[in-house]
């Protein structure tokens, strides 16, 4: 990429944060009455229902508060941050602390705390929060939230378990991932030597069994040995999720200095675009079978806004370290393909749910599974690397770091 | 109807549950090493799952034990029962009696007995498989598995249960739609009292506050007292089911003389698909939101073979009680776009699940949702009706036992 490629990236994503996706929320999703946030907003911001499910909470309030720390430290913000906090605060937890999955819109509980994500969205976003109001009961809050999750990590779902897993003792990575990006959010606020244990923990799950060089793919599930049980969720692959996974392990790998790993991330992100590509239509498919069988999910041909936007970060941030041409040409495709597809000039925001040939499937902006999180986090990320390499760029081409073998 | 029309029709049906949707099963779907049957099917049969799920294992035990009863008494059939039969009682229920809804391959149990369908459909498979074999044991099993069902059926989920009902207490249409299809199954094996009661309470909750006749409209689920709540769910509108629930009370009227209500039905039908047709691609959606407002479901496009079969069947037991033409016309058209779309004529059976254009998205026969049962039950309904109409029909055209407005 040439510089002036860069810093006009750079501009389009921080513009798309700061005028078209963060205004959306800032205008349609506070409850004035109730407290908290909607998440449910049609295309042009109506809310569509009032239920406030703590998985999109504890993100909202993530991400203002995080906006506040990362671009600027709009008095607004962190006010927004505020209001959702106290509602999380007082209404967002169950008798034994943990995050009830779903309440209604006055804060009764709907859905018992079987979900183990909540308490993760929401203890990030008190970790967020404090760090950027300075307020004692909310990085506090944070840490006893956060030693829940280490508490009910091997047994999420605890009564609610529904799966006999004695029989087939699979091992998700959605644990590792989530461990490996709260490590990145508790910084200050849990030990450092646990979260650098965490990380080693959860790098060393992800490169030793779900990411599988001989078949070149990266497993959602697979047994202890890095085998795989011979049936439908064994063969699962979700090429969003792998591509997240994939740019968490690659900054954690950037911060230590380990070159071997970053590559290692690099090879398993290329494996991941070139299967999840959708070459009749373009853009990436939400699930996949490895050996193509059917997948057990009906919506798996659809695309999906965060697994476009988590790839672009994977890409972007190979890129950047790496400078390899393969991931600076997947990078610009899925770029192309993103921007012309999914997001709404017309009312802002971005469409999150388009079928196969790219059409809009739901006009929603936001809803049960999708709030003010992965577009935005992405947009702030890929603007923070691309400003860095602007700021580094030659005249000519970029050169990264390890660009042309140098050590 | 003429005769000629009916007449072809009956042919067709037949033909099709004959020689194509039932040989398929006959020859992919036994497990002859394990015991069982294999629902995992792809388009041309191949296996690519071997775990048994409960609801498809007491479905195709239901299944050929009812082609024997009810199509004639071919022992191959009741020997492909038996198979199921024997695996299902041995391996099928959990210590306390309830049936776990997943196996291995081998039998071992993946998945705890959270769903009282799994129980529904084992026990209609085995009462239907105790009528046709004159087994006592699998009658005795389809009795006491049935006890189990009305003592669990106020709290289904048990202890597995992650809804907080007490804040918002809705009823679901689930719960009285099975009831009234095992009302006819357990027939002969339940005292007919208890089933006339379970009938006429089922009936009670569908017309008082599922089927709306101020918004026209079949709602999934709503309060008690026939309100809904407004959220997602609340809205929720999901045809197929409501056809499907419509005819089973069609039929029960039928069995009362209860014309009133007939009339009722057949109505709540009209509405029911004159609102789930596809007016841009044809076909019936799968899920809708009553407000038009984005439902919760990914897959509420799509076309799913079910949702047609049903509703074939709902158009054409309407039309053969009343005549009406409007019945006749939507069974015409939704007759088209069914038979257009979903048979394979390469390998059999039918497709399950196609993109709201009529696509083909999943190739597979058979997986964990889909098994020997909506499609087989709908041909061999329909067949019997388009019989019964051919016999009674005089030379010109079809008139049903009220047309005309006779009483």
């Amino acid at each position: 990429m040439t510089k002036s490629t860069i810093s006009s990236l750079r501009r389009l994503y921080e513009r798309e944060l700061l005028s078209s996706v963060v205004p959306f929320w800032e205008r349609h999703s506070m409850d004035r009455e109730q407290g908290g946030y909607f998440s449910c907003l049609e295309r042009d911001g109506k809310v569509f229902d009032g239920d406030k499910f703590l998985w999109m909470q504890g993100r909202e309030l993530w991400c203002f508060s995080r906006l506040h720390r990362a671009i600027r430290p709009e008095p607004r913000w962190l006010e927004l941050a505020a209001h959702g906090a106290s509602f999380i605060r007082e209404r967002g937890r169950a008798p034994d602390g943990d995050y009830w999955f779903a309440l209604d819109r006055t804060g009764k509980p709907l859905v018992q705390p079987y979900n183990i994500f909540s308490d993760f969205f929401c203890a990030a976003g008190f970790a967020e929060y404090g760090k950027a109001s300075g307020e004692l009961w909310a990085r506090e809050l944070a840490s006893s939230s956060w030693r829940r999750i280490l508490e009910r990590r091997s047994n999420p779902k605890g009564v609610w378990t529904k799966q006999i897993s004695e029989n087939r003792p699979v091992k998700a990575m959605g644990m590792p991932m989530m461990l490996l990006w709260m490590a990145e959010v508790m910084q200050g606020i849990a030990a450092r030597e646990e979260l650098e244990a965490i990380v080693e923990e959860a790098l060393g799950q992800i490169f030793s069994i779900h990411v599988d060089r001989g078949r070149e793919a990266v497993f959602e599930r697979v047994f202890a040995d890095g085998s795989h049980p011979d049936c439908m969720e064994g063969r699962l692959l979700n090429p969003g999720h792998a591509l997240e996974t994939l740019w968490f392990a690659m900054r954690a790998a950037e911060r230590k200095g380990d070159w071997d790993m970053i590559g290692r991330a690099q090879e398993a992100m290329l494996w991941t675009i070139e299967r999840g590509w959708d070459k009749r239509h373009g853009g990436i498919f939400y699930y996949q079978d490895y050996e193509g069988l059917p997948p057990e999910k009906l919506e798996s041909d659809m695309k999906l806004w965060w697994v476009h936007v988590e790839a672009l970060c994977a890409f972007l941030l190979a890129y950047k370290l790496t400078g390899d041409p393969g991931c600076e040409a997947w990078f610009d495709r899925i770029h192309a393909w993103t921007w012309s597809h999914f997001p709404d000039p017309e009312y802002g925001e971005w469409y999150g749910y388009l079928d196969r040939r790219g059409d809009v499937a739901m006009s929603l902006k936001g809803g049960k599974w999708k709030g003010l999180f992965h577009l935005p986090r992405a947009l702030m990320e890929c603007g923070s690397w691309l400003a860095q390499m602007e700021a580094t760029c030659p005249e000519g081409s970029y050169v990264a770091p390890r660009a042309g073998g140098r050590q």
